[in-house]
């Protein structure tokens, strides 16, 4: 198994520029052995990838490419804050939350699309624990928004 | 104060076969001493025991019921990573998500029904922070979903 | 940089009395070095500050006077868990949970209330990741909840 930063060069994935916060906070936090995300929206280059309500006004196929850019936005932040993502031991927990129309009750099929990332990137160690839910409303009408908890190996 | 796994037989409670993931990830990750679930929903032999809005489709005394299940299949998904459930120090933290009709605001006592079970099992060792809140939307139209952040005693 | 307990004095900020949990869950739990709040709502002298949809029947401005004082009431139950802010490291993560009319997307302009109360408080330790979502229904109605992960000294 190569290490994530081989791995993101193999898969041919290139990390977005870090998305700035939009309010009074920061990306990533670390405490001990842990490091958490801010929640993070489709951003690419300033702007939202994915609006709207998924099932409605966008399909499952389409904010699961969503979820994906939230989770690229996450190991950016990361990366520049722990320097290499080789750092990371573990992907321990994902939250994701989907911006869902009325009746739309396929927010796994969504957040996989984080989820299947993680697994790409990581293997194993990629391997997480997941909460995915529906919501009526995210900021800037996000389709999606997914935080990641990842632990670093020790120093 | 009986050990949970004694408990569990004094109540008569038999945990669940543990549900298989729905999507691409895992029950628990251990990260040092903590655990984390991924959220859980109502699942009894691969069915969902309550489906529905809350408030409208189905009562909050169900509802109740649903995040009792949703709890026991945390405690399944940790008694099968953990080899049993005496390894758990504290129950930590229980984030409850309700899938809401528009006007019903007893989240907390629908989640009861996760607490008090942890309170039954775990005794002063399950008395847990919380996040209880309601969402339009969950997975599968589960009524509730609930994950489980626990200690785990150093080997 | 003053210590936040005197920062709290210099702001002439007096936290509340730390409202009753209203359900079977604690205010805090630690665990390690972490400790975490349940989810808090702007309770002030045992009644809601702030009810209703924002967005609809609340203003943006107004939601975030209750997400200051969903903080407000987190930092209390902390001070009481801890015996004085000063024991705190770092607010490590914050989330926000804000009981959105349909087409409110304004949720970071909401929790902002919270994240500045930490800003001013704490200074370069009160800067925390945070996650802020829409949801339709809150218990009791409230506009926000709340709830905070901490980092403390060690002993």
């Amino acid at each position: 198994m190569s290490t994530p930063s081989a791995r993101l060069q193999e898969l041919g994935i290139e990390l977005p520029q870090p998305p700035a916060a939009i309010a009074s906070y920061v990306p990533v936090v670390r405490t001990g052995q842990l490091a958490v995300t801010s929640g993070q929206l489709p951003l690419l280059n300033g702007a939202l990838t994915h609006t709207g309500k998924v099932g409605a006004e966008l399909t499952e196929q389409e904010a699961a490419l969503a979820a994906r850019q939230c989770a690229l936005n996450a190991l950016a932040h990361l990366k520049r804050e722990l320097g290499s993502l080789d750092r990371i031991e573990r992907i321990v927990k994902l939250d994701g939350f989907v911006q869902s129309a009325l009746g739309f009750s396929r927010q796994p099929v969504v957040i996989n699309g984080a989820s299947d990332l993680m697994l790409e990137i990581f293997g194993e160690a990629g391997r997480h624990s997941r909460v995915a839910v529906g919501v009526n409303e995210l900021p800037l009408n996000a389709a999606v928004e997914v935080a990641v908890w990842v632990s670093i190996f020790a120093d």
